[in-house]
């Protein structure tokens, strides 16, 4: 039963890195978007790393939820 | 009793993450007014667009708060 | 006496909301000092508004400051 | 000894205090350094006013780091 | 047994540490590369100073991990 209760509460935390991590997945879509308003000419030629460096962001982020649902269904 | 003790300190946990939206809410309006006082009259024409941004951005507050108060009278 | 020692470590935390509310007021006056050290002569015309920003979020560090009062004293 | 207990997490929590100061102290030196190299005739004369902000935000840490060595030798 | 529980939570919470000197890491190669993308041709010769300056910073993440190792299997 306590090792019930601390998988629950194992899981909420986990729930703080997916979100933590939507800070930095932000900042890469928000520096893209300033640059690519700057220089609009430009953004389709870098929207390849932009989805390289979203992709390898968002996982950490979908890592510490999988984490999290493996506490709570594992 | 002591569930009706993790519900109150559940319920402080969520103010937190309702007071860390107000980091990206905030965010949103500074940028809006910085550019919009280096450009005054494209600060119309974005507004639609400030308000959605910061809508999305205050529902994710807004749900940690309510998932707070669903804490404490839930 | 187990909830005078909760009362102890809520007084703690509220201090956390005091210092982190710091993050705020320091980014406001650092702001209003970048420009007015870029345009001094309208430095002046703007102080009105720096105090006002300033204590509105002043005031949400002192609020947490408040409670982390009454929590020791109250 | 549960008291003895207590003491060891408040002084762990203390030195996340003087961590956190850190980022602080950074901002300070990354800030002048960025503007001393943009114009590296006005750093010498900023350099006073670089020690005593960069001293008075130390000193935060210092006095976290300082509660925490309380906690394990006081 | 409580004292192996507490082990395990220390190294949890050793990992944050380890997480969040990524912050860190992460800004000092973003800073790097902006400004090589701004002036290319400098970028060679500040590489010495970015690897450096990369050092110390990751160096303070891989103690953290170091801490949450030792926790682990110490």
């Amino acid at each position: 039963m306590e090792v019930e209760a601390a998988r629950l509460i194992g899981a909420g935390l986990a729930a703080i890195g997916a979100g933590a991590a939507a800070a930095g997945v932000g900042y890469i879509w928000g520096s893209f978007l300033q640059g690519a308003l700057r220089n609009p000419e430009a953004a389709n030629g870098e929207q390849a790393r932009l989805y390289i460096g979203f992709a390898v962001t968002e996982l950490l982020g979908l890592i510490a939820a999988v984490i999290g649902f493996i506490l709570l269904f594992g």
